[in-house]
């Protein structure tokens, strides 16, 4: 499916350069907006303008919403007063306020200077809610009912003012702008009446946030509910907008990618890929190297101290980066897990003690399994098969007593730094792998060198 | 919100014990089955039967479906064959198949012998498709019109059957079995006229998926297309079932989890983390902990290699742990990015060249900043402050010019080995952190060497 894209993409790019515009016009109207968008996010610039005339009105609106910035901006700059006008009043608001939030003042004061005075309204108070709150991702074009009114009445009310709505599948009731229930389109279809009225048939027990509910919170919600739409109030319970399922996907997505970012040691970014520039990636990644490189003083000191140690045993130093990469990955492997489960709402605070002891007995588990594979691999393959003599058994055994105890620290390390982390108000997705790692390194490197001190008497 | 609910649960937990059922059941209805299938994930086995009994039988169904494996088998194995009947036949199929599979072989049977003989065929095509295919997620409960239907016609359909089907807000046109177009019920509720045949106002570019498709990429064309339901058509476009928004969502989720879990060094699991046993959670660890073990031979060997230069040397020691960390970070941010960029679908395999070389640009600039700021805190802080007069310029200079190096090849292996993965059928996330780290440390180890000896002539 994809490659049809691509193929049609490609045919897109030949007409457009033969000029066959009204070819090309009865391909575009055949295609996806999404679909379509992707088109301009790859195209000169010159032709942007040309191609996107070609679209009818409803599709070109459509088609705009779902564009990168960079092409959207460029045709804002573009058009006439009327054509911005034209796009501006398809908009849903919540895209509108999205569109918005990536321009540049200038065209911000354009659209706004476009849009008539109730949705300018909208627009400027959706903006003041704060960054990732439902309110900043919620829309006010919802179908609202009152409690009073029939089955029939409100199935003419959808088909009055429906064609604006972004979903009018789920309707709100309310009175006095409170919101006391909902009805589905299904309710109403299958309502055994026409002259039933709302409230004998509106749920009145429902999920609503507040404007101020974290957008992760809000995605979370849609994926336990499965909720078409969600209704979001103000602190004195009146609603004030919904937010719909595609947003909380969009969410969804955004939220795993930003946890994904931070657990690779990068601030999160808005930009795609494709989009960032190189600069952008630097800006992204330096901060976090900087910081680990700077940490890394702590593991040189531990090895600085131990030199002396280290020049009278020298196989020890042959088995740093195999103990540090285990505690490690096994440090990792718990906060990642412990991380998701947070981010998922699967843990709670309250669960620490829970979480600490199976992580233990886990680690206990896979220490005991790895150091017994470690102590037959050092003897085999380094010993015997490489032919290294200055590996005794002693200092196998040294190794290994230092990986099961490196395991079990990083592994309480792993759970409770992420835990730590949202205790304090942090995104727990930052105490993953390169964070863990660092302070695991410098465990295991005391570990050893202590061990090694016991064992050997260096 | 969610405090809310825990307070709930405490209530309906004292409740039970005072066994005051009907104050229970007037709360109980009040809730969200996913709540209340929250509650008996936490309840004691003996007391599951029990408050189960005491929902109404629609809620009942409704909970029962949202609860995990565990009390779903327990309540299985305690119903009566009328009880499990009355369950069963509220299910929607494709839940009934998500239970099924969950489920031992014997109450497998008992599920089957309940369900009515037409389910009993729907769920064992369904069982038929491949897990993670579109088959595998869909279900066979949608509406579907005629084209030669009228909108009146279509509304009075959708009243008369929609009660079983799991949406009805799209509508699927179909000739012969063969899916020619859709409806969604707000063309339907704004169409000018009851009379309207369907063939005239429906949408007949469609966006299907194959029985086949992996549930990622179905998953995908919802997070872009933004659909309530997806039609699922066999090789000769016949329309054979639906794809719900909801089911998209989880897996959406789940994919996610999958990624960061095999990103994390682990091999996926179905299982939530409270669910997964010691025993769970040692299978998904100890593989990769072994692997990675194992092939941390060769830094070892690397490194007794270079034993007599590090004997001559021995401040470059201590810079081991900095310079393969500061290379493992380098090269999981790449990997991380690029690997999600793939799943996402933002990246294909095509873009390769753009990327390298992006990375590489990148590279550069944190390569330079890095050794910059690497070369000032060694002096300063390793040489000066801790007064380790070991660390000559020189060596600064080996530690620094390795750093660079190592910085750019982690990048440009960071991102060119998710991508070979897909290129081979792999998920691209098995090469994340740990693997690339692997692979890191030995390059680092033989540019560290190989630049010590050029410059220190050891």
């Amino acid at each position: 499916m994809e490659k049809q894209i691509v193929i049609l993409q490609k045919m897109i790019m030949t007409l457009l350069q033969e000029k066959k515009y009204p070819s090309l016009r009865d391909i575009l109207v055949t295609m996806n907006p999404s679909d379509i968008a992707g088109i301009f996010d790859e195209l000169d610039a010159d032709r942007i303008p040309l191609l996107f005339r070609l679209l009818p009105k409803e599709l070109a609106a459509e088609t705009f919403v779902e564009m990168e910035p960079d092409p959207q901006e460029l045709l804002i700059r573009g058009f006439s007063d009327s054509e911005l006008k034209e796009v501006v009043d398809e908009l849903y608001v919540d895209d509108a306020v999205d569109l918005i939030e990536e321009m540049p003042a200038n065209v911000v004061r354009r659209i706004l200077a476009q849009a008539d005075p109730d949705t300018r309204k909208t627009i400027n108070e959706l903006l003041r809610y704060p960054e990732n709150s439902a309110g900043s991702i919620m829309t006010t074009e919802y179908v609202d009912l009152r409690p009073e009114m029939t089955v029939g009445e409100s199935i003419l009310r959808i088909r009055r003012t429906g064609v604006d709505k972004e979903t009018i599948y789920t309707c709100y009731v309310t009175k006095n702008r409170t919101l006391i229930g909902l009805v589905t389109v299904k309710d109403l279809l299958l309502a055994p009446d026409d002259d039933t009225p709302i409230k004998d048939i509106m749920e009145t027990h429902m999920i609503a946030v507040g404007t101020h509910t974290d957008q992760e919170e809000v995605a979370r919600r849609f994926a336990k509910y499965n909720f078409l739409a969600m209704p979001v109030v103000d602190n004195e319970n009146r609603l004030v907008g919904i937010v719909t399922f595609d947003d909380a996907m969009d969410v969804m997505q955004e939220e795993a990618t930003e946890d994904m970012e931070i657990m690779g040691g990068m601030s999160p970014s808005e930009k795609t890929y494709t989009r960032a520039s190189v600069w952008d990636l630097f800006k992204q990644r330096i901060p976090w190297l900087m910081l680990l490189m700077v940490s890394s003083t702590f593991t040189s000191m531990i090895i600085t101290g131990f030199e002396t140690a280290l020049a009278a045993q020298v196989a020890l130093t042959a088995f740093i980066p195999m103990l540090m990469g285990t505690g490690g990955n096994s440090g990792s492997q718990s906060s990642v897990t412990v991380i998701r489960a947070l981010s998922l709402g699967e843990l709670e605070l309250r669960d620490l003690p829970r979480v600490v002891w199976k992580e233990i007995r886990t680690a206990v588990c896979c220490g005991v399994a790895l150091a017994a594979a470690c102590f037959v691999k050092i003897l085999l393959i380094d010993r015997l098969l490489l032919g290294n003599t200055d590996v005794s058994v002693l200092v196998a055994m040294v190794v290994c007593v230092t990986m099961a105890i490196t395991i079990l620290l990083a592994k309480v390390v792993g759970c409770v730094l992420p835990m730590a982390a949202k205790k304090l108000g942090l995104d727990p997705a930052v105490m993953a792998s390169p964070f863990i790692a660092t302070i695991v390194d410098a465990l295991s490197l005391l570990v050893y060198f202590g061990v090694a001190k016991g064992l050997l008497h260096i």
